[in-house]
């Protein structure tokens, strides 16, 4: 029998598709290709991770799923901008994404570009719909922070960071640092964002931040330990991709072992900070276990 | 003596500079490089149209400066962001901007791809800031016109659409509707935006669109002319590139002498509009010559 947890990520997966489904515009008006391509882009894919923290976030808040739903639709927006524009030839250069070919292979590279570009747009617009959250002065809140999670001192800072760290040798802190920005950023705006849509208190907003920046991390962990030991069958996207490009990855400072401990103190930390927020933070505990125990 | 125009554009200039310079990230902070070729690709050129525009709707609607330069930075930086990634090899391929190497031959291609992304995401920081409409409701529903101008159905649909009509024949319909998309859209924004900042009244938000939308084609008309004509120095970007890569343009389609007189038919239309908003238009009025006069 299906577990409680899997049934509710699976309402939630099946919430954020039919959702961006519907944002997205529809590939028979124009420009048709861009539309087309934006939509192979964001649909059919990926865990959804982002979307899961921001339900789960909302259930601590008492938020209503169908104004979170919108709210994650935004932030998984803007993470699929950043694989889109993360796979193009200036950058990684990856042929592969969620077992599909990337959209400038699939399309063209022009046509990856706008995509990304397009996506980041839509993000916005989408959070700035009316309603969203109980005060339009609390949403605008919420458009700064998911801009600057997205910005240059978040997400496409952390990828600048990343390019500068090619082939250098990073101690821990400094591969910290990177993905704080990198991932970190807009996992916290996932988690913050889901709470922001019903009625969040200081204290709350603080546990919620901290078990985020320590999921954020762990999630990291995780992915670093994936990439260097699933195939790419497995995985979806190309394997051991981070060795072969030379990038310091939590493998490579702390090898496999000590990586995955790591990311048990992170579940561990993270869990902690929910303490105070009692069982509505139920989600946010198993999303920890989620993150930590992927298959692979 | 420099006419009261002139001095209310190098004011409104120095003013947007200003606010540019405060609100991009400072280069000595992390990530550094990311954040120099930022200021590289927004700081020190440019006509600031958008901006004198959002300026001049402003005074239309008793904003205060205060207010519109924040609306004004971001459709300056959105403006700014599609230049980068339009300068890039995928897209235009140029190497030259504003008399400047563009950002990836100065710096290198993932940083463009980075600063384009930054700078998006900045001008939703921005024009979420609190306070830069009268209620926060209104504000909400800027960033969302600002989303929608710069995304699939606008500026980024314009740039597909320009792609995907590389070497066809166009007629004058389908020309303007590119258009309409690629610079219309932020054009719109920017006179919209603006007003939003003061008291719109709904006779004069119709007004002010109608003014917009035959500003937004007029500078593009006129932009067509001086690619065809002008010398690379003049214009600070490399000329006649549209002809080189077989670009459908108002010059190829109607000669020069016929799409000088479109662009003053615009203009003429463009005034009119302005008839019923009196004598706090005359900066539109101002501009709307400035824009079909641009020397060459």
């Amino acid at each position: 029998m299906m577990s409680d947890f899997s049934a509710w990520t699976q309402a939630c997966q099946a919430r954020i598709e039919h959702v961006l489904a519907e944002r997205l515009p529809p590939s028979d008006i124009a420009p048709k290709r861009l539309h087309e391509a934006m939509r192979y882009a964001v649909l059919g894919g990926g865990k959804r991770v982002r979307p899961l923290l921001a339900f789960a976030a909302g259930d601590v808040t008492g938020a209503a799923v169908e104004q979170v739903q919108h709210a994650a639709a935004a932030v998984e927006l803007i993470h699929a901008y950043s694989l889109v524009h993360d796979d193009m030839p200036a950058m990684d250069d990856d042929a592969l994404r969620r077992g599909k070919p990337t959209v400038h292979v699939e399309f063209d590279e022009p046509t990856a570009l706008l995509v990304g570009d397009a996506l980041q747009s839509l993000a916005f617009d989408i959070l700035a719909s009316p309603g969203l959250a109980q005060a339009a002065s609390t949403q605008l809140a919420m458009v700064q922070l998911l801009a600057r999670a997205s910005g240059s001192r978040g997400m496409a800072g952390g990828q600048a960071i990343d390019l500068a760290n090619v082939g250098k040798s990073l101690d821990l802190t400094e591969l910290e640092f990177m993905h704080i920005h990198k991932t970190g950023a807009l996992i916290r705006a996932s988690v913050l964002l889901g709470a922001e849509c019903g009625t969040l208190s200081e204290p709350a907003r603080t546990a919620l931040d901290h078990y985020a920046k320590c999921i954020g991390l762990a999630f990291q962990v995780v992915d670093d330990v994936l990439d260097a030991e699933a195939s790419t069958a497995t995985l979806g996207k190309t394997a051991g991709k981070d060795a072969a490009n030379n990038k310091p990855t939590y493998v490579s400072l702390l090898g496999v072992q000590r990586a995955r401990e790591r990311a048990l103190e992170l579940r561990a930390d993270a869990c902690a900070a929910l303490d105070p927020l009692g069982p509505s933070a139920r989600r946010l505990r198993e999303l920890a276990d989620f993150v930590v125990e992927r298959t692979f």
